[in-house]
């Protein structure tokens, strides 16, 4: 679609109360110091007493050389606006670490996006409550540690979690079919940054054994909802969802095999498109820029 | 498809222990009374232990004097299987009354279908406790009936319907977007015979208000699901479902718009299969034979 | 979702050459001129050489003493930037022509969208080449005109359709399974404002019997596309597209039958989205900001 | 579902003119010789002169032993009603070959499949035009054969392909994105048994560069359709089709990424029913029991 290279291109989020001449200084802004919209999405939740959001998708011909001064210049336009705001640059990748338990399905179509160049990140290791992926993780070179977790040493096992976070300094986390409940802290620390699939189609069959309840209350369609994970079980922000047909022939093993073709897909298009800073939380529901 | 007319057509349903032997006794049977078999379909809860359930329908000529012969030659067959069972003649169409509130969109694709020849009925009547859509019901020669109704006297306004529903010899009664709880002593008296479109994706939103809890809670996809109505509010068996997609742009107001259109055509999915006797309850699951 | 009043609500339809400082110059004469900007959607063919195209919803007070001044002033801007534009007033309502042949699910499914107030839009008139549909829509009010149509009175048949469109002064004509063919000098007429729905999934099967040959060839989805008329026999800009799936069970009569639900939504969605102004024709193609 | 041991498990399948006693024949013929029906699907193409086609499961006990006697006793009954019929022996698992070229996702996603248990087949080796998926294939213990190919080697090359699909005994041939054209000799060796994806919405964009096409038209919904080959290219009996929604914003290289998911999940299904003989091909068109 276009020519311009990538390390030229950034993206800035801003949200703020919501008023009169909020495009018109960004963009004006945006003009002055020589940068091109590429793409550019904004809602507001109520134009007259709610917030505004906006990401811009720009072009700047030598950017890293004009990052401060853009940056700087910014500040005062933020302030007059009482703007939340965040320039993300194409060049600062992303680091993800993929958390699995014995379900791989996710995880190779995450990795399988990765490799294609779908995905705009760096997929620093993958951690494990059981050994069976290693040998297909490490054949892609990427690290892949093994940690047990279960009720009994969550502690430690989020303590080497957290350790390893920090030393791949990883800003997203995806739980592809990571089957442990992560505690408050753990939580805390990567609020908005850890993104969950949850087999059913929410808020239905919150909790655990959605195929085998859905088999129970007999739906005709069974879903998948990524969304982010939140301290209350299974009612974080829901970023995407999507759904497949069944029908009384499915038993649970049939609708767990259909089943796993929508978590794969619905998983993979919420983490590409977090990574492009098309999600934005607010109020425990998600904006998504597409 | 076939120049078989519709006066020598029967559909036979059949529910039984599964065994050996069923299918042969069965069409071997219509083999010797001249019965052709036009279509045919069956399912096993379980081949070992389970039920057996089996919808066939059959071209016979003269099927209306071979009519009395062929269900006294069954009964042998039927004690022989333990067998539940019914003969669903094409001349025996169903007749419908249609149940609604206010929201009259859900009649309408009813009566629409209906009129195009896609619904095997007949309309003997509309009951609404509201008059609004008298004009538009008497308008295509369908009797109106407006019965108040609401918790203080729903006992009088039951009595009345069921007085309507004995006058015009209901078969099937289907709530098209109607308001009221019903009692059990109601429901008892045409189980498996009252088909309700709930607006949404259940067990997602159970209840009142699901397009206002659906937007409180973020979802991505909005869903409608035709359910029969048994004493468990929203908790009958499923026939049908669908879904649309929505995004964050969309208020409560736009949800019930979109929604609209999904109820509409789930509930005429699921009284169209309804009619055609492809429906059968088993353990508040239903089988739906397509 | 808002409080603004329809009264002062506006649409700016923009599309000129890319450039650096549209969006910019755009939102600060909005800015200047009191105009709060309620939606925004803007797009790129190619952000180097391309054309920019823009949609803004804004809100103003008092519009309607302002608008000559808005219109004015825009216009210095507008040649800065060798803009084609357009102001679109929210009590400028569409006036809309009807045509349809012998089935009526099309044009049924328009007249109760806008009964629903979904359609944004005066429905002036109905146009049929029979008389079938006269009590129907006589009966909501809209006047109906039977003009017989074929080969031979092609041209007689045109006059008198585009007499009435003055005469009713039509904005968008909407073919609802007009079965016609309209001459050059007609379509010409009425440019990028003539839709239509074909009954297959674009480019498959172009012209005639699209259902008996997609029967013939056995395919195992059926579709209808909405477009815009050209002179080029279903070759015009797709507004937009659907399908339902069929399998082998399906005759033609059945896949006409499951078509007709295609058709109806996709001419629905087609129309609503012309009526907001959300579709921009551009080199055989078009843009929907939706 | 069932704990029937898939060693006793056998698929009948049958086609004939259709007459009155087929059904009855052989589900007596199944009683008699032990044989109890486990799923069943029948379709008549017209029930007065048309063929008519049946699948049948069925489970019965020392079949092995049993397997000669019931082919034996078949044929009587085979003749009287003048059946083509094939007994499909669980424990007879189709040998497949898939072929590629440089796009690796389809052939990934029938591997994945493959490897979760959900196709019933061996994959006995991987034939590519090109040598780049080597490793992948290899790693997963599957042969692969690289034999270039291209217009002036065709010969050649078939010649070597034929040596191997003999060497490997195979039943099925998958073609996962192989592009190149084969010979009519090679097609009529496998007729009905070499199983294509082809990257459009089919019979829109016949032929080569069907996205580039696709961008060209302005089509709203991209599709994958996987067909039997036959020398008429792209025409063959189509067995699944699929689409996915675009946009105005979309190019030709998001078509292709996005057109990637629909290609390898309407392939991997084409398969699936193609190796549970549940495809059955009667006039250019596919019979598919799902």
């Amino acid at each position: 679609m276009t020519t311009y290279s990538k390390d030229n291109r950034c993206r800035l989020l801003v949200q703020c109360p919501d008023g009169p001449g909020i495009v018109s200084a960004i963009s004006t802004f945006l003009l002055e110091h020589g940068a091109n919209i590429i793409e550019s999405n904004q809602y507001s939740s109520d134009p007259e007493h709610g917030t505004f959001f906006m990401r811009i998708e720009f072009y700047c011909a030598d950017l890293d050389d004009k990052r401060s001064a853009l940056e700087s210049d910014f500040i005062q336009l933020a302030e007059r606006f009482s703007m939340e705001y965040r320039f993300a640059y194409h060049w600062e990748t992303k680091r993800t670490a993929i958390f699995v338990s014995k379900d791989s399905h996710c995880l190779l179509e995450l990795l399988w996006e990765w490799q294609s160049g779908d995905l705009e990140t760096d997929i620093t290791c993958v951690i494990s409550n059981h050994d069976d992926a290693r040998e297909l993780v490490e054949s892609m070179g990427i690290p892949f540690h093994h940690i047990p977790a279960n009720k009994d040493i969550r502690q430690q096992a989020e303590a080497e979690q957290i350790r390893l976070m920090e030393e791949y300094d990883v800003d997203v986390l995806v739980l592809a079919r990571y089957m442990q409940i992560l505690t408050p802290d753990f939580v805390a620390r990567f609020q908005d940054r850890i993104i969950n699939i949850h087999h059913s189609f929410l808020p239905a069959f919150v909790g655990a054994k959605p195929y085998e309840r859905a088999y129970e209350r007999g739906v005709k369609l069974i879903g998948a909802t990524s969304h982010y994970v939140t301290n209350e079980l299974d009612e974080g922000p829901i970023i995407e969802q999507d759904i497949e047909r069944v029908d009384h022939r499915d038993h649970v093993a049939d609708l767990k095999k259909i089943g796993r073709k929508v978590e794969r897909r619905v998983l993979a298009r919420a983490v590409k498109w977090h990574l492009e800073d098309r999600v934005i939380v607010e109020d425990n529901k998600t904006i998504v820029f597409r």
